[in-house]
């Protein structure tokens, strides 16, 4: 790897402030900057090993939060709030938070990419946690902003009884209630001006609709529509009404 | 938890001197405590959450060591290989070469469950880890002995061609030389004066008796068939003859 350009180096200390890292000594820049670089940009020199190490590290400090917050939790509730926690979805809501795509080196076609905008973003936010991780050899460049993120999210998942998989939630609940399977009609349409694939769907339950949504992709379109029935029927229904 | 006594606390100071770590200060004795009794001894103060901590652990220190030793080697072949470093039957080997099994609290029916014994053992290692990770908030208390229990079986599974997976290395042979698949036999006998279930497996594609093996499972018989097959025929024509 080149020595880093004035440019570039700028970018990533700006990248590391906004972590909340202000003043850190004895940092491995290069390190950060392939964590930064899609393999797009380069075959060799990119962030596939970082989000390999980084996909441990999120998972070890997921386990971490999870037990010192919950030290009476069953095992059990804890995988599955990890699993959440670590899954695309969550870490690309992180790295979007972060504004992380600013930083990212790629080439246009991935910047363009907004099916799999959620992929390649959960990517980097691993591939930053491996270089931060690597730099100290243990979570000290983590954990100081990392940690409020996981335990809101982790307060969230568990308040949320569908656990953010909608389209699961949905079919428990229709089954139960008709024995039939959740109908999804999804329409596919020009977007925007860019030209993006747009979906939007919709979910029938016996020749009722009870909801709507849009999304990047099919699947993205029918969990928001799943959602959209969630909160507006089942969960009223569920909860509110006492059933 | 309760105070450790003092026999305890010294079963605990050998099982850390088997791992070479002679002189620890300011160690959390009842956490390692914890991650050495099994569930059957107390439903509360047991191995598990150490264990869910452990698990990542174990994949992070993996994750480092392959990219420490093969920094050229492809992301793909460090998940492959990472798999079979952290799987069950290669943490209940790093368990038995340390003798935990000595220093495990648990019921008698856990000591004497032959058949789960690689799962219960593989926790435990788990457990171990998270323990020395926890009480450190890093690997320095466990990369000195498990780096090289980590690079040696690295080398091992790179350099085996059917990676540890001799049922699938053989069905992908068979498949190609003859579409067929392998077919097993196993028949289950009284296998010592204990009563434990043993047993014994034959291999056989085409009427061809390849290799037999025996185990504490099915599962396991079955695949030292394979193994035996794998290594007294298949690896024999394409490794030793050249095709």
């Amino acid at each position: 790897m080149s020595f880093l350009d004035t440019r570039r180096k700028k970018q990533l200390q700006i990248c590391i402030q906004k972590l909340g890292l202000s003043s850190i000594e004895k940092f491995d820049w290069e390190t950060l900057d392939l964590a930064l670089t899609h393999p797009t940009i380069s075959k060799k020199d990119n962030y596939q090993q970082l989000e390999f190490i980084g996909d441990s590290v999120i998972r070890l400090v997921a386990a971490e939060i999870l037990l010192e917050n919950y030290p009476n939790e069953l095992v059990g509730e804890f995988a599955a709030i990890r699993s959440i926690l670590v899954s695309d979805n969550t870490l690309a809501e992180f790295a979007e938070q972060y504004g992380l795509e600013r930083y990212l080196l790629m080439t246009k076609g991935v910047a363009q990419d907004k099916i799999g905008k959620v992929s390649w973003l959960a990517d980097t936010f691993e591939a930053l946690l491996g270089a931060l991780y690597l730099n100290r050899q243990n979570m000290s460049l983590i954990r100081p902003w990392l940690d409020p993120l996981l335990i809101s999210k982790a307060a969230e998942i568990k308040a949320d009884p569908a656990r953010q998989n909608y389209k699961d939630a949905l079919q428990e609940w229709s089954q139960s209630q008709y024995k039939l399977l959740p109908k999804y009609q999804v329409v596919q349409y020009e977007g925007n001006k860019d030209h993006h694939q747009r979906f939007f769907a919709e979910v029938w339950v016996k020749n009722n609709n009870l909801g709507s949504g849009y999304g990047c992709s099919k699947k993205v379109a029918e969990q928001a529509a799943a959602k959209n029935a969630f909160f507006s029927f089942i969960h009223k229904e569920k909860y509110e009404y006492g059933q």
